[in-house]
């Protein structure tokens, strides 16, 4: 395993920081993997803000399903999918351009996470712990407001970044699921019950869970995910996003 | 520039390979990267869909905007937003999940393209070359019945991935943007007309096109890409995908 392959290997969500700064220069290093990541036709179809203000911190916690760790994280990356610029540009050269459709969105959406897990490598190639906030795709207008965002113009990654704790750095990845229930030949798979099944109880059983009750885990995950009121919101609130390039 | 940078760095799309293939055991290490990636809830919210026949390969060449140097890469996987599997998890555990929405897919869609940027890191780690390709997003009602994919499940990204030819490893980066024009601090920024003017002509600067005409050349791309067929296909053909997801 190379170096890249091991930072990649040990990388693992990191929510607790020390109480130190990440330098300029170091933001800058990850700023510039950001800007070195694949785009399409190298027209960079995000903004990116760093959110330095300690007030718009915390209340991009309280926004993101309360979580105070964010408030308190030393770099706090916005990675905005962005379909305002490029029309602007267009405008100026004397085109007409269309309005930005759905299309538009997630591509740009797709350079927004690509070039934010360049800077999750890196980060980690730096000894830089990090975690992804999907919760900032929740509460729109909130959002909107904060961010002083144009209606083309949607938040799709968000990134915490810091130095890790003792604790953070000891604890131990979740394992992944088997290749063969993520990864399939030519076609899209189906399963079974009793598969999905047996592929969550061998995730437990590599995860050193001896006591993993298939029916009690589960339900108690939908509860505080797919059925929670964080995650209702947060469709709620892409819809709104959607709704400008859907015209 | 410790290595993982190095190799963020040196990173550039490749679309002409050698005619050599990828062994299995390097697959392997790629897929081994992918998996790793952060995930939101260690749910890993894709399916990975490697495409290995020939035939197969060639409709997608044709599907994603007739590029045939797709038809030969030696690896061409396809990273689907995957809002199916979940739902039958929480079923076989006797849930009644509520219907996929669209902070789902997005939520997906990230994890997807997440995994996928993993890919392209560890893969020019290991010497091998790589690109995106949007277009897999087009032709929705082709795509879906390619791949046999449910409405829940969303192309989010495409990589071909190979040993790229000498010609390619030569070829230079092309520019990114100055950084000023990309990251905000705090709140979105706002540009003028002439300061998107001065991006641009910066940027072809430092590509070294000394002749570069921002009226003639901003035209010209516009046509190309955001005004072009297949721009607003991907735009239909997402509004399509997205329609089960706004019910």
């Amino acid at each position: 395993m190379n170096p890249t392959q091991q930072a990649i290997q040990d990388r693992k969500s990191v929510r607790v920081f020390l109480d130190q700064p990440v330098t300029p220069a170091m933001k800058e290093q990850l700023l510039e993997a950001a800007f070195q990541a694949p785009t399409a036709g190298c027209q960079q179809l995000y903004t990116i803000l760093d959110i330095t203000d300690p007030e718009r911190k915390a209340r991009l916690a309280d926004l993101c399903d309360h979580q105070p760790f964010i408030a308190t994280a030393p770099v706090v990356l916005i990675f905005l999918a962005d379909c305002a610029r490029w029309p602007q540009v267009y405008q100026e050269a004397g085109c007409e351009p269309r309005p930005a459709g759905a299309g538009d969105l997630f591509l740009a959406v797709a350079d927004a996470c690509i070039a934010a897990q360049n800077v999750v490598v890196a980060a980690q190639s730096l000894g830089l712990g990090s975690c992804y906030i999907g919760d900032i795709l929740e509460n729109c207008e909130q959002v909107r407001q904060e961010l002083a965002l144009p209606a083309q113009v949607v938040p799709a990654a968000m990134l915490v970044i810091g130095w890790p704790t003792r604790q953070q750095q000891q604890r131990k990845k979740p394992a992944r699921f088997a290749r063969n229930y993520i990864v399939a030949e030519n076609q899209y798979p189906t399963f079974t019950g009793e598969q999905h099944r047996q592929a969550l109880e061998d995730r437990a059983a590599r995860s050193g869970n001896e006591t993993f009750d298939f029916d009690q885990w589960v339900k108690a995950f939908e509860q505080r995910k797919y059925g929670s009121d964080f995650s209702r919101e947060m469709s709620r609130s892409a819809a709104e996003y959607l709704k400008d390039f859907l015209k």
